[in-house]
């Protein structure tokens, strides 16, 4: 195939994932036009509307390697739609066929965006298989890690400030859950997304008579994807609900990769991302970027302006074939995948050899004074003190123990209100971070588990 | 309840629903969280952490009628939730409870964040079930249209022209497909996104020692709402879910109201809007406007807005909480709903006696010199012909046809070499509308068996 | 004027501006579409298209008291248009008038968007007043804090990790900056977008034969707008151009007020927002928010839904006037406003008594054992080593430093590589941090003095 | 420089601008980020902080003919950054330098984003100027229509109905109005955006001492670009002001092809875009699509994507430089500019030779029943029967013609209600639409003569 010239620096800049580039590249997307004008002329046998050997003739034609993908496209860039010059192409280059007409059968009753939804259809059945992959492979290292830290204790944190000790377990078994509810989604709309298109020109299936219906089925038989209920030229919903899955990821990949930079910072440093080869940075010999969690952020916002573009283009398709919005989803819907896997990846890559600081997290928490505990001792003063009154003592405590540096325990346990309500074991018990967390394990155990449930259905797939 | 000052104007300008927009208003928002805190109470006692008096103490606080909620609207104003205000007027207002602290249990071991998600759960929930009430309702006009106009023949239309016929059945039906499809995957998102939120300060039920899993259980039940196998402060993805929803159901319904302003247009004329009491125009009294297409097109447009919020805001929560996306849901979800549901309610309006001239739509198509038989003509020509020949012989009488002022039956019948190919009969075939569209009625009947099967579904639960 | 009934919880969540939502509230709006109509009247006579006695008569009915805003809602949404219901509220109440028809002439050669759309630039002229007037505000805190912070040394930080120092003064200045590039490209847009709107039906002053301009000129006189080149009811650039500017003030505020959430983690705690009477958490009674930083990111993040509307819309308006991109604006332009000023007011906040703790500033940058060191020792050596030898060898002291816990200049000056090229002297000046700051002050002072110059323009208009 | 892999198909589909991808690539930008290095080295030796001897070993070093940019690329995905790898090719392949040290100044005091902002400034420079150009050119297009078609009559429309006559040269004036702001808002922007960027690891110039402000001019001086302010390394708001003014760009484009598509369609047929030889449709031979308008409208909407992630990343750069919102500049801007030149490239095509139907224009108006008087008509009859009265019976009149299929002028002059007050030289002259168009003349001369001055000020420079 002939090398495209325009870079939009995606690959280069490492936001995108190659192997879904290339199932969903242009050239790719000529082959697999290619596969599906094969595909009708199969189907029309098979509906008893063309011969067998008018058949064959087609599978004749539809040979890829008789196709410049370049020429085609600077034709495509001239015409409409690359399908005119596609045609011709193929026809042109066909031989005999059963009538000395070469592959006349071949294009029979489709239109442009029949052979084109259903290329794309093809492509993103591939595209959503890694994507399902590699969603499983990132869960699959959250999982590990929300098994391996489940006991590492680290300052919970809201609105920036720490609040009350979590564990790293449960992070990522938060994360886990939310990359898994994604996989969940995936699922369901890749049953509902990954249809055939075919209505001819104006989707009434014109050319066909009343085999209309029939010329679909057998065409969706032979490519493996499903049957709609009708043809779906102008209702991209299907679009839409992919776009909205895809959005889902992004956001979701975001989400931790943001959560990553944030406890990689120099004043937390919890986490930091494998060494690896990478310099650090071109003037701070001593750095050490989360570049790969930085890189899955970057990917995902671009993501999402392509998946932007195609969710709002699904309002605008006109009569039976729209003159614009479709046609943007040739860009955005290969550049929205290609940058949500890309996401993904780099995801992947922050989270591989994760160094977790188990002591650093430790020495966080108790550089806060314990003051993490005022929710516990607060809790545990409301029996007896009401709610406005221990919260208000609470927040004096803390106070204090900022001015004069001090632990809140050590304050706490110098302060005769406290110790009025409070004794030593109550104190201890109000104070004691493990006891706080011991609804912890169950969670992460429930996050695991359903981990271990969608591995194993894509296992048996 | 108090009255708010602001009007962005969205009611004002017929953009929004109502009774959505009472569902999920601020002053009902603190209804609900009033609902919820109770809740917890009666929650925290079945779990055997607050007795029942306790409880009952919380029940008798939690009385809407002692809020008001005007002012702590600008107590939370000038606090970063309105929680904190809330639970002290609560707290402020109750009566001794068992151990003369009032209800000193309220609230106890949540943060604000549970408070808030949970009690918009159960505004959602109202919301979704009115939402899928008025789709349905949509449906049911389409589906009255595609069956009625079944074989009202019209112009199919690509790109803005004139293609081959459909029926203006088949474009209803195409319409009712598109919303059912939003009815199952709004049906399929409720069970995924009603959940409570219960997890305290960092999702770790702290306060509840290894209780918290039941406490979360007891609480959605009282609730009604699902138990989430995670707390969701800061994993959004549920919201983005929705959103996505969302997002089909307003591109969906845009996508319709465009189909009606086009049809609409002075020089189609093919439907036209019920009359109702509305003047046309300032200026022009003849003037007949798509009002309502055009209000459901603005609302679409407003809801997208909206729904963007929410979806790029899923991939920025921080942590254990986040500050700043989650803050930004609690008036985009609102909103983005009530503006959703407005759209489909406009949508509504312009369908419900919208008036079909279907003399006018057989007489667009006659004008254009049955020129959308071209596609017809080329397949008849074909197998003897070539594609190559066929379409270039086509192309060449289609032009004729302009040139000269005549149909292109009466070009194709006065040209030798179609006569040498086809006789009157198949000429008579190729040109016949009926026969072109004999696989309509069969998708027609597939849109309305689907419909009916949702329709039941929902007359059942 | 009558109360609305919805509220999306904007000014409840302390998320928006009140002024700016009074000044753009749709009851505002239909007293200034009151006051178009009379200047449209003043305008006729003076161009001599009506008599002088038609004008008055027309003056005397444009009384907003006589217009019942709530009932003239209701009739708005079932019409497509405000303008209407008005014309026949103003007229029906008219008195006799010169020649006995009441206020015959009102509204004449107008279009309903004429109407509106000059009413909104009253609007807006009051709202961008009342903008300027907020930033300027805000720049002057930024200002304040230049100044008083020039020598606060702070770690520099990039991709969160610490970098090299800067001072917070510096800081304070590239926000100041951009706040006032932000007044530059205000008063900008301001003299591009605020121009009438007089064209009639379809633009073309039909009905003021050729006095189009003059008429055009005299209204825009009277309401001391601009005039346009031409009408513009289908070219909405200028409101593109408007929530282009709005987009780079919202951007611009979230960015400072993500800087300040960063800063105000518990880990770094640099800065702190002044306490104020409001509670820290409703769990946890030691916590202290940025609740202002946080509420002003929220806003930034709706008023980019909203402005993001107006930009798409810009892109889909139709022939003479569009269907449903122009009805969007209704809604989109006044609630984008009054979230992107609801922003700056709560920066303001944040910025308005912020502590800025310089010691603990300090702390931390030593905390990270002068690693931020490690650019100027490197670019030290690189004269004698060469620019790899030296690179490497810095990161090697560095990682030492790390895994000794001891401080980057320590370990440099026991290594001989490092002193057989830098003496004493040297390794000083390297290590200096005022001297890596000398270019800092200059920088600030560039800041304040475009700020000065802007606070000036403003003073004397 | 070496072939990239993937293509998204945007040139391939002609939804993009060759000549603006050469100037935006990947191995462009490599090329810059040498010059820029190269800049520096002699700025460095201008500020008297390294020798000259050592900026020419630095200029001999800048070659790129010794980069292998794929190689490179493949480093840059590794790293966070290509600078790193960049540095590291240049420096390594360098030769002795005065000291044997090679090119050891190379990147003297530089951060990476110094290098990346800077090339991309260079880049965005010869972008502009391109952009610059398209846009006058199809502005041109625009004025020859707005001066030949001065006096074409057709319909104005509005919400899609016949409204009053426009002429098509106002329509076109209208566009070209737009089109020129855009000439005017881009040429403002271009003196606001290029700006180098020079400041080291965190914008203070550390390594030039009291130097940075002279280093800064001298760089900018060497490269033809301003000196901004203060270093802007998360201060992106000139880039968001940039992605503002093309959304500006891309809509105005957006909005004059989509007029081009709805005056195409089949039904109005009042423009076509020349035929060229491109074929109309796989399946149908007669067709001629407006497949620029149409690729022209899918570009515009790829375009707004990217800018909006341009835009709302702007408020998301946190410290000193960003972790996420920076790196996906790198691929929004060029990809984001590639596309608006893009469709404009696709406007001009559809504008060039544009046919314009003035006589079925002029038919189309005749087939509505001279309805588009109605305004006219209502105004010619309000002096005397006052406004309600004459919108009334108008009204009727209208309604009248409809039911009985004659001209509303014809419906007129029967009725005695209209006869009683207007004689036959009022109804002509009310009916007149030559005299209705008589403002229409001077707005399309002040659009050609602001036009003007556009171009001249262009050829000055």
């Amino acid at each position: 195939v002939s090398e495209p010239r325009w870079s939009d620096g995606l690959l280069e800049a490492g936001f995108g994932d190659s192997a879904t580039a290339d199932a969903l590249s242009w050239p790719t997307r000529v082959v697999r036009m290619i596969e599906v004008e094969a595909a009708l002329g199969r189907a029309l046998a098979r509906s008893g509307l063309i011969s067998q050997e008018a058949s064959e003739a087609i599978d004749r034609a539809c040979d890829p390697r008789r196709i410049d993908v370049g020429r085609l496209a600077e034709a495509a860039a001239s015409a409409a739609t690359p399908v005119i010059p596609l045609v011709k192409a193929l026809t042109d280059a066909s031989d005999g066929g059963p009538d000395g007409l070469g592959a006349a059968w071949l294009h029979h009753g489709a239109t442009s965006q029949d052979i084109i939804d259903t290329a794309v259809m093809l492509q993103l059945r591939d595209a959503l298989t890694r994507l399902e992959s590699e969603l499983l492979q990132v869960g699959d290292l959250c999982a590990g890690l929300a098994h391996q830290h489940r006991d590492t204790v680290m300052a919970g944190r809201t609105l920036g400030q720490q609040a009350v000790p979590v564990t790293f377990g449960l992070k990522a078994a938060r994360w886990l859950g939310a990359l898994d509810r994604r996989v969940e989604q995936l699922r369901w709309v890749r049953t509902r997304a990954l249809t055939v298109q075919l209505g001819g020109a104006a989707g009434t299936s014109a050319v066909y008579g009343d085999q209309g219906l029939a010329v679909v089925e057998a065409f969706a038989d032979e490519l493996g994807l499903d049957v709609p209920d009708l043809p779906w030229h102008a209702e991209r919903d299907r679009i839409v609900e992919l776009a909205g899955m895809l959005a889902g990821v992004s956001t979701t990949v975001g989400s931790v990769a943001t959560d990553l930079v944030l406890l990689s910072q120099s004043e937390l440093g919890e986490v930091r991302e494998a060494a690896g080869d990478a310099p650090g940075s071109s003037a701070m010999p001593h750095k050490h970027n989360p570049v790969h969690a930085t890189a899955a952020r970057a990917a995902c916002r671009l993501a999402l302006g392509e998946l932007g573009v195609l969710i709002s283009a699904g309002g605008e398709h006109e009569h039976e074939r729209a003159a614009g919005a479709w046609q943007a989803e040739w860009v955005a819907l290969p550049s929205g995948l290609v940058r949500t896997v890309g996401a993904i990846a780099r995801l992947h890559a922050a989270l591989e050899g994760l160094e977790v600081d188990a002591e650093r997290a430790r020495r966080n928490l108790d550089d806060q004074l314990g003051l993490s505990g005022s929710e516990a001792l607060s809790s545990a003063l409301t029996p007896t003190l009401g709610r406005a009154r221990s919260q208000q003592l609470t927040g004096e405590l803390a106070r204090l123990a900022v001015t004069d540096g001090r632990s809140l325990r050590e304050v706490a346990d110098d302060d005769p209100n406290v110790t009025a309500v409070l004794d030593r074991a109550a104190r201890n018990q109000a104070f004691d971070a493990a006891g706080s967390l011991a609804s912890v394990s169950p969670l992460i155990d429930r996050a695991l588990a359903t981990h271990d449930r969608l591995r194993a259905f894509q296992e048996r797939s």
